[in-house]
């Protein structure tokens, strides 16, 4: 596991409806960001740590378009500029804090943690199904006391579903195969599960009580993993049996080497009636929520003595990739740093 | 104070009825180990850490006489070989977890932590008085954050129970004589107190208002202190004078260099009612929780300066006696295993 | 911002009223202390740690004018000699525990942490009026975990009252001038704010809508600052406008690197009624809990990133030259007890 993160690259800082005209404090790769959004709604992601006395700006207040620290009064502009310091007229111009290129997308606000002059929006992943129409989705925010890499994992395996979500999603698929690809930018799992008792969510959708099922797992760096789940019922007596799709995307940023904020975006391609939308939401809520307690009790298991081995298996071997491709982001990261100085 | 622990030894894992068909987490010596019985009733100890991912296996379940990984199903037999692996055939015989042995004796289980090979049974602690007839015993589990030794020093300088313990079994006996002896695996004090008034405790059992009392203190490592007092009072108008004994057996299980896990049971050789029963639990009760306050606090201080000098009297030969003895045999340990590479 | 403590120096280690014939455990400069009073009154501190087996001596109880340990009944007179060992007739007189010189003062119990030869009471600050008469105090003990110079550092820039304390105290003053003066054990500032809208807090006293106020802020070494606050009504009519003094001294003590003790009393010179005393302390109250909550933020930001730069401006001044000042006195003691050795 990578004691550092990729700081070039775009993360998800927040869901966009968090971010408003009073000041969010988040801890993004150990940094302390505060978040806001301008007069006319533009977002802003400045330093959370006023560079007068090194209070959070986040304890302070918006003024306009600006963000005044609550101590003393030091005023920032969404570039973060310092434009005002009571008490004096003039304002060197090399005071300020640091500010991050954002980008608002598919109902989140992103940010880049590097170097702002390659800060590419078009590098943000495709996540439009969060809010395209013809999908339905329901949204889970949750902190996780884990390193990211072991909720990427989670999902990279999904071979856990039949003993971690037996009550919800899982069922004994333990002869499905899989097949996979690796690109430079992303790892693909195909995960075919034939004839499958058909999982408990799924049978409240009035499907046969056997189905097939297909999970298409993309991880995309540096914390992104996407999952469309295909569902077709085992109905060889209907002529068009029912097929549903469930696309999720997961975004696990880091918070720090051991905590991560975990957004979460599944949506349906089918609308369902108010029942089944809250029900959407339960399962979804119960799913994280037992994928938190096992990785949680991992991170402090890995914790008591981080050099305890473990073995992989072919079922593995999209975690072995990601973790390989992190730590060649990484590391190139770090050389071309090093080379630049 | 030891940074380390002797591990070629036997230790109380857990009192026999904690472990049963539930997998129960427990750290010893700062390592994790998860106990449970087979269908047969036989208790098993694992490393609680799945050799795939290294998720505690407390938090799977068991499936006849294995444990099953709560995370992606790794299951384990008793030796702690992997016995299935989902999604695969074929389980390498290398892959496994750590099995710990074990001995179920004195209504406690007996954890080995060392070198499997050298557990030998009949090294175990005589306890018998814990389950013997014509012994009537009463149970103490308590945690206590602080160094195990600190506990076991407690129990080897009893010149504390008049400071501590006024309320239950103390009494002023600091006119007491203190004999000594030391084998090559024992430390033995006999504290004879004659004349004392005689302690409240006794006092329940009709006992004329001073006695004479003999406490003889049995250390042997790495963790056990066996207490034999006997209370006589003073009656010299009885033909008979009445004479108790209370027998009490404690093992201070390391868990961690700060914390450790207190099995105690204290057996009297005479049944009284029901009220004295329960009496005589109460007792223990305050009676350990007032050292856990005292010791705690203790261990709180050690720490806001470890370097801090401390003296040490006659009464301390004892402990000082111990801890020379846990320190010679935790370097011979270290020494053959370096000689063994 | 420094990592050690000015060891010869005085301290308020408690108010007096704090002291008394329970003891009072307290961790001062990193040290754990017990204080106490002896049967006529004088207040006593020891070391909180018995020279036997480290038990604090504040789990203890007071015989007489002597502490007696909790655990093994090692008792210490008021100069730390050990007086009395339990079960041994004699005591060695090389056994005891540090004491600390007190001097009861201004309603304080002030202690010395260095070398006792060098404990001039003397040298403690003038906060008379504290308890003299003509003023009339309220008193707030608080603790802040914060280092205790960033709490020197808010009362030697008051430009923050306008942004933390504006419900209260604070006012628009950014034109205030600010004078400063510095000499060998002092640090002056002087900020003059003419024609402020009266803060609310003496609107109360029923003075006019716009006052000049002057505030005097002292700081003395290592941990003391005085603040007298004149407000003067603007009311030209009158033929003599009301003119109202606070006097403030703060006692900023170490607890640890990273905590304090705030001991504040501010003093008026003017009775008032009742409710005017009961405002006070409510006022008082709520500034000294905005200050905290913003210094423990910031405390929070620094440890985030000890390294962060900052910037001062002219308001700063005062800080500036209180830390070096302090850094100065610490090296000079350092150098001192390097060349005494």
């Amino acid at each position: 596991m990578s004691g550092k993160f990729q700081l070039n690259a775009w993360y998800v800082a927040a869901a966009a409806d968090e971010v408003g005209r009073a000041p969010l404090a988040r801890l993004l790769l150990s940094e302390p960001v505060v978040l806001y959004r301008r007069g006319d709604g533009v977002p802003v992601a400045l330093e959370d740590r006023c560079c007068h006395r090194r209070a959070p700006l986040s304890k302070g207040k918006i003024v306009g378009d600006r963000l005044q620290c609550g101590y003393h009064g030091f005023t920032f502009d969404a570039s973060g500029a310092c434009v005002a310091i009571p008490g004096q007229e003039r304002v060197p111009s090399s005071v300020g804090v640091r500010s991050y290129p954002l980008a608002e997308r598919h109902g989140f606000v992103w940010i880049w943690m590097g170097d702002a002059r390659k800060a590419d929006p078009s590098r943000i992943p495709d996540f439009k199904e969060n809010v395209a129409s013809g999908w339905w989705p329901t949204r889970v925010l949750l902190p996780i006391k884990a390193h990211y890499q072991l909720v990427i994992e989670n999902l990279l395996d999904l071979s856990h579903v039949a003993f971690v979500h037996g009550e919800t999603i899982g069922s004994d698929d333990t002869r499905a195969t899989l097949d996979w690809d690796r690109g430079s930018d992303y790892v693909k799992l195909t995960r075919k599960a034939p004839d499958i008792a058909t999982p408990p969510f799924y049978l409240l959708n009035g499907m046969a009580p056997r189905s097939d099922q297909v999970k298409t797992i993309t991880f995309i760096p540096p914390c992104f993993v996407s999952i469309l789940v295909t569902t077709t019922e085992r109905a060889p007596e209907k002529a068009k049996p029912r097929s549903l799709n469930i696309l999720i995307h997961h975004a696990c940023v880091p918070e720090t080497e051991t905590s991560m904020h975990y957004f979460v975006v599944s949506a349906r391609d089918y609308e369902g009636d108010a029942a089944l939308a809250d029900k959407s939401h339960q399962t979804l809520m119960k799913v994280f929520n037992e994928d938190r307690d096992i990785i949680e009790a991992q991170q402090q298991c890995i914790e008591l003595d981080p050099a305890s081995p473990y073995v992989s298996t072919h079922l593995d071997w999209g975690s072995v990739q990601m973790r390989r491709m992190m730590n060649e982001l990484i590391e190139q990261e770090a050389a071309a740093l090093q080379a630049a100085q």
